[in-house]
């Protein structure tokens, strides 16, 4: 059976470079990196190259990376290891409104331990205003977390903007990048950021790895404890072939992006557009503009999401709803709340997030697919029937 | 050049079988287990039949088993997960002083938060005596940790007869089997804990995934807070690939343990023997009976580890000194100070951790090359002349 993935932002195959990197290290260079003989030594050398590579990705030093299990992980890491290391300063974090829940419910967390957390409201688009984080900023105010991007919108956040102010104001600022890094270009400098959460998962690079760029001389306490791995930030035996996968992934990726960049936008702009032309009464969440290239969202009256979701997959189609991960824990998205959609609406979500895999030809499948699933479910719907009869 | 590697403890190459079965998770079955389209359901359901397989291989349900992405983040989940979610009900937890760093460093971590750690002495074999735990436990204990087996010394606790008491006193208790598994019988009930670590590295599974298994109804703070990942136990998307390579691994290990413990076993004893009929002054360390089947540790005097290590490496043997991650971290072992080893002794520690895959022949190369060093190394030694005078 035919299969267009469009759900890149949940999951992706890993490159065959990448895995072909990754599989002596199962095996063959097996060795403890922290073993001190030279089967260890070697071992050691070769993580410290992958995390140069994952450095250059992003504009930052080899000693500025944390390698972690996953981006949920270096997000736990950077919300609650500044938070406890900063702790004697300030007991007030602030995170938005629609940040991951990765970073949400570690925030919640902190709540539950005598912390306060302001949890940012955003615009129509999901946009943060700089004014209103500068407004939320207390002196006891210690970290700031806002998303580069968000999975379930698109919608691209102004963190040079923001990050100014948490400089300007003495406060740490973190953002999460896992929807950003491979689809956008990141520099830590140019953001202008503390801390930045990263994951493979747009670079094809395998699930296991995550990484946390820190700025140097950030204090940070180790949420997973034990010897002196990651310079004594982060215990446990590293998952060596998952790193030297994100280590060829993000090598991949460097000469890529601009290429890749202008293929997913095209792609997803006929996308949108074929939408738009075929269906009524949808709303296209997110940013029109500041969004990720590869990235489409919409709302459809009249629909349940997980309905269409399932139509669509038996055509081969597989497309999200809500956020990757939340999907199955709530009904009603936080995101879209957040933006002002409607409840009813807001059960009609539905998410492409196009890679440099998919292809035309898959575009205009799913555009012939789609209008016959939102119709028929319509067709079924008593809501639907009365507004159609009114 | 010939390579004879005895540190099995610290890392162990993937089973084949493993890898193979790993390998169409990379870039064919994909998906997001979070998923609620197909793809996703699919690889949902392979990751439950690992969590089964790994659960047969110690007698637990499935719905028992929380993936982690090591044995360090099992221990961490478990001391600080049952720690924060008992805190009304007290604030002292007992931890041995021989576990693990990972152990260790999350009791010292509560130690900051206001609970009280009572690091619990052991004898000369490195044995945690019931009497003396039951002494410890007071009206505000909520959580004992001892390990199941000692990695630097070898050395089996009496988990049962430690767990027995604080069932008895509604004490939760905590065993990290990262040693155990895979090298002796590891069934929770006979051991009667309310939370078991363990990780792949005796079953030739990869690195990147461990796992924490919890009793019924037990509560536990999550230690990654994200999506409803794990039971929402454990956020971040699930490493599937090493999930699936640690199930396989259980699978096999399942059928295999009685030959494999007596194989261990038998090259052990000739190495021990044979050591300690070419080496003198030297201490045999951990239990010489209750201890792990492939285990030897031994103190030489008038030696420094390290340099033994370095030595043993130009002729292809590997080894370790002292636990494996804390190998670079401390010049003098916790482990060996616990068990009252004086400090120039305990310079010399040496760890071998065989396998199945050892030979005779291997065991032979050793004691043809252990001596030569030792000799070597002495010779150099101002200490080892000044006794060798006297």
């Amino acid at each position: 059976m035919k299969r267009v993935y469009m759900d890149h932002a949940s999951a992706t195959p890993v490159r065959k470079p990448v895995v072909e990197a990754m599989l002596p290290y199962f095996d063959q260079h097996f060795g403890n990196p922290s073993a001190v003989y030279d089967m260890g030594s070697k071992i050691k050398q070769v993580m410290e190259e992958q995390r140069a590579k994952v450095a250059r990705l992003i504009g930052a030093k080899a000693e500025q990376i944390i390698f972690t299990s996953s981006g949920a992980e270096a997000n736990n890491l950077a919300i609650k290891g500044v938070s406890l290391a900063g702790q004697k300063k300030g007991n007030h974090i602030i995170v938005s409104a629609i940040e991951h829940h990765s970073v949400l419910n570690s925030a919640r967390f902190f709540e539950r331990m005598n912390f306060e957390v302001t949890f940012l409201p955003v615009d129509e688009y999901g946009l943060v205003d700089p004014e209103r984080l500068l407004g939320a900023i207390r002196p006891e105010t210690i970290l700031v977390s806002v998303m580069h991007a968000n999975n379930e919108i698109g919608t691209i956040e102004p963190i040079p903007e923001l990050a100014v102010i948490c400089k300007e104001k003495g406060v740490i600022f973190h953002t999460d990048a896992v929807a950003t890094v491979g689809n956008i270009p990141v520099d830590v400098n140019e953001l202008n950021v503390d801390l930045l959460s990263l994951s493979g998962v747009s670079l094809g690079a395998p699930k296991g790895v995550g990484a946390l760029y820190f700025r140097d001389k950030l204090r940070l306490m180790p949420l997973i404890h034990g010897g002196i791995q990651e310079s004594g930030r982060r215990g446990g035996t590293e998952n060596v072939p998952a790193i030297v996968g994100l280590g060829k992934a993000s090598e991949l990726a460097a000469g890529e992006l601009t290429d890749k960049m202008n293929y997913m936008q095209n792609l997803r702009n006929l996308l949108v557009a074929g939408i738009q032309e075929r269906i009524d009464q949808i709303k296209y969440t997110g940013h029109p503009e500041k969004r990720l290239p590869g990235h489409a969202s919409f709302c459809i009256g009249a629909i349940e999401g997980e309905a269409l979701l399932f139509m669509l997959n038996q055509q081969g189609i597989y497309v999200n709803t809500g956020s990757a991960c939340a999907s199955k824990a709530l009904k009603t998205s936080p995101v879209l709340v957040a933006i002002g959609i409607p409840a009813d609406l807001a059960q009609g979500s539905i998410v492409f997030t196009i890679h440099n895999s998919n292809t035309v030809e898959e575009i205009e499948y799913v555009l012939e697919k789609l209008p016959f699933a939102v119709g028929k479910l319509r067709s079924l719907s008593p809501i639907w029937r009365e507004k159609a009869a009114a």
